[in-house]
């Protein structure tokens, strides 16, 4: 067989082959601005040739801090195909760990979305190795500025370039992008993706039991392109050709659903806080979007609640596609579909979703394991209870100038999540293995009773956290956020959880609270939530007499 | 990222994971023959050890004599999962051509279907490499025996083995099976397969823009496992778990639709003679069978006729998806659904069509071209007209102990197909190079007439082949099989090819024949066609007089 190395240069080229007149819209302030797959293939090689005047060449690193759009795309196009590598910022990060990730990453030249530049301009004389900025200007800020070195704007700086740049053959093994994870703990850790490994994930979320990404979808990624590769749909997309539309700044969930009606998306994929907002819009507001063009949602990041994943496909008959996946993972490893075999066209529908409120099956190609604290594997019964371990071709192997070996284990990653495999080998997370309660010996499950919490009516969203006890070690308390014109009360919440979970599994407390933080992501921010309620001098309730 | 070999290791043992209780029935003479993934696995692994007790190593060639059935699915996951070289044997080529491929790819044992074995058995004292033959015995043969050495029966041979075989860490570039082209002239060429390539081909076929193979399936694959593996249809199934329908040596159409229809199958494959046979049963039986399941069949080997293709969506609803490739591009390479864009969906049915009777779009990874005489590329405009060329990861590079170098240049095959490629990038077959008819300087096509002479009523197959003519080089000439009860003449043939083509691309001749012989690979044989023209010392019209 040829020997034909696995590069992104590829496949990102073929999109504008097949499809040349397929759109790609991008949210504006006015509306949408839409260009060709055929534009959009040209603009990127004339940006990876005025990125190579500018110096960068294979390997070296350039950053975007952008919203996902166009121009976003053309930066993941260009630096894949020229063999740079893409560093994607974290819109939502602190300065310090901005500017940490950027000077850490090494990033020579960053692409800026005009709206945030000010962000990163508070950054000016702290990240002294970025020699260029590239401003990519909306509507609304032709009057950017920035005290940052040598910017110039974006469509001055691919102006007049050729239209083809000979993408160079290079090790498949060679770097594609790095993305730092949002750090709960420490620094945040890089890691740097792959061209192979990119590769192999692009082709697979594109099976048919996976997200089945076609050149008939039009795509609306709303997960950021700068959380691990957009989770691959922008290399999917650019390989088929199919129709993207993309959100920009304008993620608030009335606006979404103006886009995703207008531009006839059939797929779309996001956080759960993302589709809890979305289904909130489409309560208040019955009727008002058409979206019979949608079949399905992408939801990762944190696991939805099954009783989300319900009201979409009863409500509206879109399928909910749960996936879970790390930055580390490229990132999709599991992924549940309504129907994963043939047997379960039989089952009932309730059946069915019994199986979507997993994590998943693994996607081909990669291995799971569960593990005891001595990293002795685990039966896969649905019973046992452990670490998740996994591997495969597009799973780190390391971090990035940061290895953290303590994360790794005889090629296997240990991801930090803990849960079982049942026998049809389905993955349960249980929970982020620092975010379980461990209570007398035994663990409780946040996950668990924030997913029983959310399908109380009432309750607009649910967090449950541990609180030190004395003789338990830690006890659940459940932060409660209310539906709106809606007043449940304490007894009603623990009456609920008791109606499922043990005496000993039940919230020793309830808060209610105008809002949850958020991470960088989009997660519930935990850490966060205990470090407030120890800034505020919370105790459980038995011991507040103390 | 971690280094994962591609070994289809990797992926064999996936599907009795995640779906140990899906089905794998083969027909048998009686009924079918039932059994799990689960089990199969196991004996696969069983299958295993016993080859390696017998001496089977890493790169060893195990030949299979085999219809599509269980115990060849479970040779296919023994021998890759072990590092062991599957070489599947033609069961339709002359003694002649089988002694010589055994040979050439050195077969040290081999699995024979016991129905077959006679025909192996006249190779008795010719294949000297051969140590031992495994006979895989069904209903109806319990009695068989051979003058072959060691022959020994396969359920005696698997019997108490281990249930778990350690698949061994290889090289990805290793061999994995061997398939020899049916070689219309000279010796059989065999293709070497890989690991590597087969691992991608394996992910590549499941995406939903190719045969979109999903554990939701029940496939049905007529195709010959022993045709360019199957076109990858056992590799895919086994990884993802889905039912599978094998029909053995039972493969006349109506058996095969009451197999289809009964086993609930809802995707099939084979080459366009078997579902023109299909089709004949179905108008002469119309409601006898329940196809409601079936959504799609693929259809590749040779070009089906459009007119079929739309005989299926308009009559059953089934869609055909038409693929066209080599035993040398492993094998699939393009692909053409009936919707391929968002925009498609758009088009009237009959604009539909028009894309579906082309060959395809290029699945991703791969790279097309057209070339003239001299190696030029050729433009992308649905006109120009040349020598295809491919490259890509699943494309061969030499044969097998028989490079070959004048078919391959600057690491593109040659694939000795010629056609043309359209602004929207679908490759338009205009016919083997070796099968076009050269008139005065000009082309023509046997395959585009065939394609308008299969749509007439009343010609159930069309064969044109190409006849000396002193002044012209080359004439076209019609064979045409008639529909059962249907009377149509010369003057009725030529007349509609004279609807489309132009008066100097109209056959000279017509000849009413009761069939038209077919390769081993179930094409039509026009080497033999033509073969038995000069036999009986046919001479063009006009050149009888002299």
């Amino acid at each position: 067989m040829q020997r034909t190395p696995l590069l992104m240069s590829r496949l990102i080229d073929r999109g504008a082959k097949v499809a040349p007149e397929a759109e790609i819209v991008t949210a504006t302030a006015a509306g949408t601005r839409r260009q060709t797959y055929r534009e959009t293939c040209q603009r990127a090689h004339q940006l990876a040739h005025a990125l190579r005047d500018a110096g960068i060449g294979v390997g070296d690193r350039v950053g975007t801090f952008m919203w996902n759009g166009s121009r976003h795309l053309e930066a993941y196009h260009a630096t894949a195909g020229m063999g740079a590598v893409l560093h994607t910022l974290n819109l939502r990060l602190s300065a310090r760990d901005l500017e940490y990730i950027i000077n850490h990453g090494g990033d020579r030249l960053i692409i800026a979305d005009a709206d945030v530049l000010p962000l990163l301009g508070k950054l000016a004389g702290r990240i002294p190795g970025v020699e260029k900025v590239v401003v990519a200007m909306e509507d609304g800020y032709e009057d950017w500025s920035t005290s940052l070195p040598n910017a110039v704007d974006y469509e001055d700086f691919i102006a007049d370039r050729p239209l083809t740049f000979e993408w160079p053959e290079i090790d498949e093994h060679s770097a594609l992008g790095l993305c730092y994870t949002s750090g709960t703990t420490g620094d945040p850790k890089g890691v740097e993706y792959e061209h192979r490994a990119q590769y192999l994930h692009t082709m697979a979320i594109c099976m048919a039991d996976v997200m089945a990404l076609s050149a008939t979808d039009a795509i609306c990624g709303i997960v950021p392109m700068f959380h691990a590769m957009g989770w691959g749909i922008p290399w999917s997309a650019l390989m088929l050709g199919c129709k993207q539309v993309m959100p920009h700044r304008f993620t608030d969930p009335a606006r979404l659903l103006r886009l995703i009606a207008d531009e006839g998306v059939t797929m779309s994929a996001g956080v759960p806080t993302i589709w809890q907002g979305v289904r909130a819009v489409l309560e208040a507001r019955p009727g008002e979007y058409d979206l019979s063009r949608l079949s399905r949602v992408t939801c990762g990041g944190s696991a939805p609640p099954p009783s989300m994943i319900r009201w979409y496909w009863d409500t509206l008959g879109v399928e909910m596609i749960q996936g879970w996946g790390l930055t580390e993972t490229s990132p999709l490893a599991t992924v549940s579909r309504r129907v994963m075999q043939y047997a379960h066209g039989e089952l009932s529908i309730d059946e069915q979703f019994k199986n979507v409120a997993k994590a998943g099956q693994l996607i081909p190609g990669l291995e799971l394991e569960i593990v005891d604290e001595a990293f002795r594997p685990l039966a896969h019964d649905g019973e046992s209870t452990g670490e998740i371990l996994i591997r495969g071709p597009w799973v780190c192997s390391e971090y990035y100038r940061n290895p953290q070996p303590e994360r790794f284990r005889d090629g296997w990653l240990i991801t930090g999540d803990v849960g079982r495999i049942d026998a049809g080998e389905y993955l349960v997370i249980s929970d982020r293995s620092k975010d379980l309660v461990k209570s007398g010996g035994e663990w409780i499950s946040s996950l668990d009773l924030e997913n029983h919490l959310a399908a109380l009516d009432g309750v607009a969203q649910a967090c449950v956290v541990a609180q030190p006890h004395p003789k338990w070690d830690e006890r659940p308390v459940a932060l409660i956020v209310r539906a709106e014109n809606v007043d449940i009360g304490s007894e009603q919440v623990v009456a609920h959880c008791a109606t499922r979970f043990a005496r000993w599994q039940l919230p020793d407390d309830v808060l209610f609270v105008d809002s949850i933080p958020l991470t960088s992501t989009g997660k519930m921010d935990k850490k966060a939530v205990r470090a407030r309620l120890e800034a505020e001098g919370y105790r459980l309730p038995e011991l507040r007499q103390g």
